[in-house]
């Protein structure tokens, strides 16, 4: 039997509660840390969870920053420097990337203060995580801040990507059950994944293939 | 060993290959339903997978439809009636989710077509899902058309919330594992999950903890 949540109990919940029920309501979450410089070299890292496709020609992905998430760094840092990094993230070292949402200080890099290794590539900008997995160097191309509540949606465009090729089926698909890479709920849940099946492209009226 | 893509690589990928290599690089996605209904209370049912958190107070989801998803009757609809649902998939009806993406014409409702069961509430202008264990209702509070790409970012507010309470925790986290809620990686890759853990709030020079 389920339990109707209205509009008005909803914004009645205890502050912390409503955080935790809503932040959950979305569903199993992208999990990737953020790597960026700035200008004067300090690197910085931070895990996101709100990260989605926009397109695969030319390839977009976007990202929400909240404004109530401290000290922007990572944004900061973006805007400054123009590049940035997604690094998905394996059971290796979840425990690590979920303590670099702690508030460090500016001068302090969570790379060093978490235990994660920055890994500089060739004429690219930004450090990966050497760590993972499922490295994506990205572009900044458009900002937006959505006035709605204050958040602001980055859309960076895929400059270089780098994975083991054993991930990378023929059809280009990329097994990420396989290369360990998790994903997260609410604010602090993680989680691996178990493949149910992909199924063929649908046709109304044809019936679905495991592919 | 990582592979190495380059933007000039990617540029040059055979078409699919590119949409499946880029569709998978957000990592793990959020899965859901959406319902909707036209003012000639023709119901549509499409699954979508770029849905994400924009805040919990005011309650607030986004979600990206893509211009290049065919006739966009869900897009449609929420603009005409103004509310819209999502509901969560498992492991029981995923295969006809994923069928919701076939391009039925407009006058078939998906709901029919691939054997889902419309569920009407007091008070609200669009349809649910019956078979969905965490169910949402949203009003359509702001579009926004990202000129890169043509991709539309929808806004909704949260007006009701329906699950199980057996799944919500005495913090408000509601565990989507329990509840069966499935995530979705690529175009068409569909997984269960398995929880490793939930940990304490991340400060500095401070251990996590499992809660």
């Amino acid at each position: 039997m389920r339990q109707r949540y209205s509009l008005s109990q909803i914004v009645d919940l205890e502050s912390r509660f409503r955080t935790n029920f809503i932040n959950s309501l979305t569903g199993f979450k992208s999990l990737a840390l953020v790597g960026t410089v700035d200008a004067a070299q300090q690197t910085n890292l931070a895990v996101f969870s709100q990260i989605f496709h926009l397109g695969a020609n030319p390839a977009l992905i976007g990202m929400i920053v909240r404004p109530d998430v401290s000290p922007r760094h990572t944004l900061e840092n973006i805007e400054q420097v123009g590049y940035y990094t997604l690094n998905h993230v394996t059971a290796d070292f979840y425990q690590k990337a979920h303590q670099t949402a702690a508030r460090y200080a500016k001068e302090v890099s969570e790379f060093e203060a978490v235990g994660l290794t920055p890994e500089w590539k060739a004429d690219f900008a930004a450090p990966f995580v050497a760590e993972s997995q499922v490295q994506i160097g990205l572009k900044l191309e458009e900002k937006h801040e959505l006035l709605i509540n204050g958040t602001i949606l980055v859309i960076g465009s895929i400059q270089e990507v780098f994975v083991a090729q054993q991930y990378v089926g023929i059809d280009g698909f990329v097994d990420l059950e396989q290369a360990g890479s998790l994903t997260s709920s609410g604010l602090d849940s993680y989680h691996k994944t178990q493949k149910i099946a992909r199924l063929s492209y649908a046709k109304p009226y044809q019936p679905l293939k495991e592919v």
